[in-house]
């Protein structure tokens, strides 16, 4: 069973707000133009991040996940809670996991309102909540026949630093940098607000998001491996290896994968001029339902939560 | 260090809300009159509740002391979020937990809007937020010299389970119902708004929760032993060993603890009355700082997070 399966088998049965358990957050709607979009994400020693992770990169990594589901529905953030089961009082770790933690709500104007600190194995669970004071969210069911699909930056740098790490290898600093402190795009979404008909986080690895958008939306996609964005060492590996999967499912990424229709194409290119970024149409939504990925000839299997 | 100490020392630098770390919720202020409240708390086993406590039980526990948490504020619950890591997935298990929460959820009218879930030894974190549509909220800072103190219900009932639990003993139904599933005082709280001067919830025990009452509005407080209100079988206890720290600083009560002014003191009369509770006067506020407890011979220790 993987945690979609679990989640909308047993726990999808909250009804009074506008968008309950499905989405990257959920909404809240306060008045017609005011939403309050909610998520909450936990990272666990071992099983998120390896055991010797600095405090720094964990709080990093623990707040940017919560802000990249923000992202990904347009939100601008506004408030976090933090839940930290810790095994012992460790000043030092905690100061340092504090101090990188505040660097970030600092930088995305995110204001830490409350915790809970328990005794256990490591773990951080972040509630993090923003806002949308535009009469539309970036939902993953918006999707139209015709749309272009476009990710943001690239992909698989993440999955691929944590495959060298697992096989004791030490990734690039480029590589870590992507798997430890990954940007959450919160910037270009909300100027996606309005111009994108659907939106997501890469967390789980573009196939399995995409397929998201796919079936909230009842449509289906064809995306072109040729045209994925990718970094030099992604690019290197692929030559080598043939191992297409640390893209389409390695998962990590924390870059936005959106559609947009061919009348708002014009403004992508604006957003990717103005924010000096890179945003690359990789396929379209077609009627047909499904993804097909020209190119793959082996199947990716997504990454599981169980 | 106490979970109080290092909440302030490393995480109190939320600044753009009404009230940051530091109350049973945090406020967010949306409007002149209605502010949402917002309490995170993480159940872990071993720690919160026995290795062989039931799917049920867990379940309504942790969405029931947050709930206490939105009462102490007066909040009317709205919405809530599930993290929930799990070593696997026990279908049978998930449904005992999941019909468990849905049918607490729904006696009180709070909606679950999303999750998480991840592999790992069993722990549950619930992130809620209740409204609070008057212009004053319950809080800790509110008491004021010659403020009657009063509890809601009996003390000490679930503590006394937990010690016997650990001593291999079997509480009786009564005392473990209020160990498994304390009622949280939504009710009481609402109606508490508007007359009591200051409120909180007894999580950690009568004199830790009552003395962040006294740091918090900067006096002290006299309560007596005597007029504490004891079940039967706590009274029984006491008699038996003349150990009141089961009821001090026991903890797991998700009673009420909250101070009214002389004027106000008729309404807590007709409060009881209407909803057929037991309130007990159990002290004063006095000018003098520090909690002074007549008829205690001993020091009880306040329960330690870490």
């Amino acid at each position: 069973m993987n945690e979609f399966d679990l989640i909308s088998r047993y726990f999808n049965w909250g009804k009074s707000v506008e968008l309950g358990v499905g989405d990257d957050c959920a909404l809240v709607f306060f008045n017609k133009n005011t939403k309050l979009a909610t998520t909450v994400d936990t990272l666990i020693k071992g099983v998120h991040f390896p055991e010797d992770t600095s405090a720094q990169d964990i709080a990093y990594k623990s707040l940017a996940v919560s802000l990249s589901d923000l992202a990904a529905m347009g939100a601008t953030p506004l408030y976090f809670t933090l839940a930290l089961t810790l095994p012992s009082v460790d000043k030092r770790w905690l100061k340092n996991f504090s101090e990188s933690l505040k660097i970030l709500a600092k930088q995305y104007n995110i204001s830490l309102i409350g915790g809970d600190t328990s005794k256990g194995s490591l773990s951080i669970t972040i509630n993090a909540t923003g806002i949308i004071e535009k009469p539309r969210a970036l939902l993953r069911s918006g999707a139209q026949v015709g749309d272009s699909v476009f990710v943001s930056n690239t992909l698989g740098d993440a999955a691929l630093a944590w495959q060298q790490i697992q096989n004791h290898k030490t990734p690039s600093t480029a590589l870590l940098k992507q798997f430890n402190r990954p940007d959450p795009q919160i910037k270009l979404a909300q100027l996606l607000l309005g111009v994108a008909n659907s939106c997501i986080d890469i967390s789980d690895g573009l196939q399995q998001d995409l397929s998201h958008i796919l079936s909230r939306s009842k449509i289906g996609a064809n995306i072109n491996l040729m045209t994925l964005p990718l970094s030099t060492e992604v690019a290197q590996y692929i030559t080598d290896t043939q191992d297409w999967c640390v893209v389409l499912s390695g998962g990590d990424d924390y870059e936005l994968c959106f559609t947009v229709p061919d009348t708002r194409i014009n403004s992508v290119k604006t957003i990717e001029k103005n924010l000096c970024i890179k945003l690359t149409k990789v396929g379209v939504i077609t009627k047909e339902k499904g993804l097909r990925i020209k190119g793959l000839n082996k199947t990716c299997k997504s990454y599981k939560h169980f």
